[in-house]
């Protein structure tokens, strides 16, 4: 298990955040007792990953509320937090769904301290169902990794993005919890480096071996052998199965394929999108040409170079062996099954980073 | 064309070079004047590419000859150079062969000023044969430029690795000058970046259209449709065809097979290796760790982090449309012409990064 905590209350009713602006470099952990401290972590990265956006967000909400030399915020204070934090990063629809969770609690209770009690019990409970929802996704896929096995990831769809163990990196963690000897291959994932930054760093910390790649030698890898699986996280799933996920998914899939290598997404029944009837329909989120032509600061590509930066790619059902989901592993033919249970979620969440 | 000079004589004798190492933030010349000076140049990167190496190590050998100071070196200082030379990058056929010419020159005329002539005539002759070989490249692909086209390339097989107009290359710049509108997506070709760092650049300088893309987009964008094919040079080729080239070629290679976008392979008759008779015959060289946990000396990964670091990578002949070569373009079934024509090179050239 991952030896850290990404996001945890103080005695004192403050939040404690691990930085992740600053990994692999350094562990520093912030404190944070102002709904605008959590407003600037946020947006600046510090906390990322749509799971535990949402979670963070929520716990920042009841910040608002918390009693500070001997004054508490109101329904006033609270609502404003809200607005704040649901202002930070637009996109990420967990972070406005727990948002709207926050202030419906926030509204239905007295103020005074029966309201920060109630704000931190319901941003409890968003945290404590996402562990769960991690754990679940875990024991779905722990049979898809025997004793020796090695698995191909790509991006960081592990514990650094939520409270939990992670998507794509929950069944390798109770794998390895079992007892079983896995190892992981990461891409380096550019441009952001969440590979090479996060997964390396989060794995190493709960001592599973961990080999990073640059994107590029993903095909190469394949082609050498001894991977068991391939195991992605995705931002969003489409009705016929088509994936969403990080910029770089769809070239890894192809590899696999090639090499007989099976592709697995790991997601929460929550990523599904039944509204969206293939991976054609999901808007691909196109981002800043910095981030292609510098690297911390350090030009790497001319200065008025011509960049496309999409941020996902779609990775088309048919290279898909399985949906390692909340509720088990499923073939595509099983997903209808899904939209069947929930009737159908149009409030799926994406993933940011 | 490109509008900058890779290497020149000054009118002293001594040499300029484009010092590589600070593209694309600067387009900076050095004035080198003894042959320690062109070592040093070498060993950094200052100047890369197999083909340009091999130009600028004879060059360099020419210096040592040169009066200055009204004292001229005799044959002990040219052997000297060609030792020094030789040594700075073991691993580049094409220095060696360079300066294997060179020495032999030296042994064969008189001390004095005629040493330094001869020598500089033998340089000259080297860079004149690799900007004629760069051209008749660029003739045999010319056909597959079409007005409006879109070149895929990997890594940077332009002008900056030769003293010609490059390989992959070739067929766009003559493509260009013959009034065609073309443009290039470039990979940025983790880890050196020569694709963003160098390719964009040089692109830039003569005024042809390139869009950066991260190594993990390129699938993607052969997906996303319009790229008329993909051009990549070679380190070296097989017998059967088989292409070892910059490390990623091969997953550009599996997404062009996908979407229909023809591959091609441009390498001068040298690239190719008839000793080895497919590409697993090919040592794949690995380098440094580093390389992939930093970045311009910041820390993209853990610090103890494993890493897999293969320098190149093998593209099966089976997904090349076509070699396009300075003997013309040539299928695969094709091939043993070369090796007839040429009774077998085993002096293949290795170009590095």
């Amino acid at each position: 298990m991952p030896e850290f905590n990404q996001i945890a209350w103080t005695e004192s009713g403050t939040i404690r955040i691990l930085d992740q602006t600053r990994l692999p470099g350094e562990e520093t952990y912030r404190e944070l007792s102002q709904p605008a401290d959590m407003g600037e972590a946020i947006r600046t990265l510090r906390v990322r990953g749509a799971p535990l956006i949402g979670v963070a967000a929520a716990m920042g909400v009841a910040l608002a509320a918390r009693r500070e030399g001997g004054k508490a915020g109101g329904l006033d204070q609270v609502l404003e937090a809200c607005e704040l934090l649901q202002r930070t990063r637009p996109t990420a629809v967990n972070l406005a769904w727990a948002i709207a969770r926050m202030r419906k609690v926030a509204r239905s209770v007295a103020a005074g301290d029966g309201l920060h009690t109630a704000l931190v019990a319901e941003a409890n409970a968003i945290r404590e169902e996402d562990r769960a929802m991690c754990r679940r996704i875990g024991e779905a896929g722990l049979a898809l990794i025997p004793d020796g096995a090695v698995v191909h990831t790509h991006c960081n769809a592990g514990a650094l993005c939520c409270s939990g163990i992670g998507t794509a990196l929950a069944p390798v963690y109770l794998a390895h919890q079992a007892g079983r000897r896995v190892s992981v291959i990461a891409d380096e994932t550019r441009p952001l480096m969440q590979g090479s930054r996060l997964t390396a760093w989060e794995l190493g910390r709960a001592g599973i071996s961990c080999t990073v790649i640059a994107d590029n030698m993903a095909a190469s890898r394949l082609r050498r052998g001894g991977i068991t699986c391939v195991i992605v996280g995705a931002d969003r799933i489409a009705a016929n199965g088509d994936v969403a996920n990080k910029i770089g998914t769809y070239g890894v899939a192809l590899a696999a394929r090639e090499h007989g290598v099976p592709f697995y997404v790991a997601a929460p029944t929550s990523t599904f999108d039944f509204n969206s009837a293939d991976g054609s329909r999901i808007p691909i989120e196109e981002r800043g040409a910095e981030e292609i032509r510098a690297i911390g600061g350090q030009a790497i590509a001319p200065a008025g170079a011509a960049v496309w930066n999409p941020a996902f790619d779609v990775t088309p059902a048919e290279l898909v062996a399985g949906y390692i989901t909340d509720r088990g592993l499923k073939g595509r033919d099983e997903l209808k099954v899904l939209r069947t249970e929930d009737g159908g979620s149009s409030e799926f969440r994406v993933p940011s980073n």
